[in-house]
């Protein structure tokens, strides 16, 4: 069956209508809790009077979830698409580092303060019942490109450590920015001050982190 | 206003109750999320027939998440402790890393599989209603020990970058730890299999992002 979603945008009065839905979704989200916050407070946000409007959008809170990991997730790609696109002919792994932060940081800066993503993929990502949608929604063609890159830059590094390590630049890329974004959006001041500067932090980490030597196990145990 | 807990655990039975309320509750936080369970539901597995029991102890939902997180709080500060008691007379920065990981990761050896607060904590920091109980509970003279000795082994890194890279190492071990606990619990292999080579792998994550080094933001630029 398809989504309810496809004829009622298919006009463009039904596409604005989605995107006011999606957008006021987001904003409660990222300030209440995706569990915390009903339809009805959504509908109500997105200016629209009859209350059961996001239901005639979205069957249920995982498609409007699904509907915002996408749309995210699409840009995010997009931007790392470029990127790619951009790189040398030799690129080294600082380039693919860079590949996968900036994207994320340059659509923080330019969509706010204040922005929301970054705080609702944080919630989604740790929730037990929405996890799946991430992990289903995870994969692209740039995502594989950039596994590709860092391994190509890293040929020692045995491939369960990769793949390991490539997970945990994820969750510091996604974390990083979701404390970034509730900061900036609270007012607070952010170390450090620019965007610039944050991603070149991030990218440091990065790289430290893929070329840091693998301790043989049974090396390992000297403090414990 | 004192809560009601303290009044109602003064007998041994109520300790009881109170325990089994705070194993259910969690339990069904981690797998089905913390704002998806009803007192109602956490009452039922607790083994408790009368459903209004777990509002007898706890005020809120704020309460009861408060209570386990501290209560999480206690064991790895108890551990870490022991670690740092047991540390040489000039230790280094593996050293503090180990004092740093570890904790988590014996807890998650020794109560599982399956164990559940990696995955609960991990929700709690990352929701908008929530998250200031871990922010509110998180500093203890244990964790101020190890950055103090991080700080002594790194008299290069400016000031905010070590705070900063402390907090994405905090961001590391919880996450990588919540993939790790879900895994686990529902029956899936897990690389690295083992729990030491787990600990060192990212032992070894955390000593390469916090000796990687730190590019001045005006060189940064490169592919940009």
């Amino acid at each position: 069956m398809p989504p309810r979603g496809e004829s009622a945008t298919s006009d463009s009065r039904g596409v604005a209508t989605r995107n006011a839905i999606l957008e006021a979704a987001v904003r409660l989200f990222a300030e209440q809790g995706v569990l915390a916050v009903s339809n009805r407070q959504i509908g109500a946000a997105a200016g629209k009077g009859n209350t059961s409007v996001v239901g005639y959008y979205f069957d249920s809170k995982a498609d409007l979830v699904r509907a915002l990991v996408r749309r995210f997730n699409a840009r995010v790609n997009e931007a790392r698409e470029d990127r790619i696109a951009r790189l040398g002919a030799k690129p080294g792994l600082r380039d693919w580092a860079t590949c996968l932060v900036h994207p994320y940081l340059e659509l923080l800066e330019a969509g706010g303060p204040p922005t929301w993503y970054a705080r609702f993929m944080a919630q989604v990502a740790t929730d037990p019942g929405l996890r799946r949608i991430v992990v289903e929604e995870a994969t692209s063609e740039s995502m594989l490109r950039v596994l590709d890159g860092l391994a190509g830059c890293l040929p020692e590094l045995p491939e369960p450590v990769l793949r390991e390590r490539y997970r945990i630049a994820s969750h510091v890329i996604l974390q990083m920015c979701a404390e970034r974004e509730r900061a900036l959006a609270d007012g607070q001041q952010v170390h450090p001050a620019g965007w610039d500067e944050a991603a070149t932090g991030l990218v440091d980490v990065l790289v430290g982190m893929w070329t840091a030597a693998v301790t043989p196990v049974d090396e390992s145990s000297v403090t414990s």
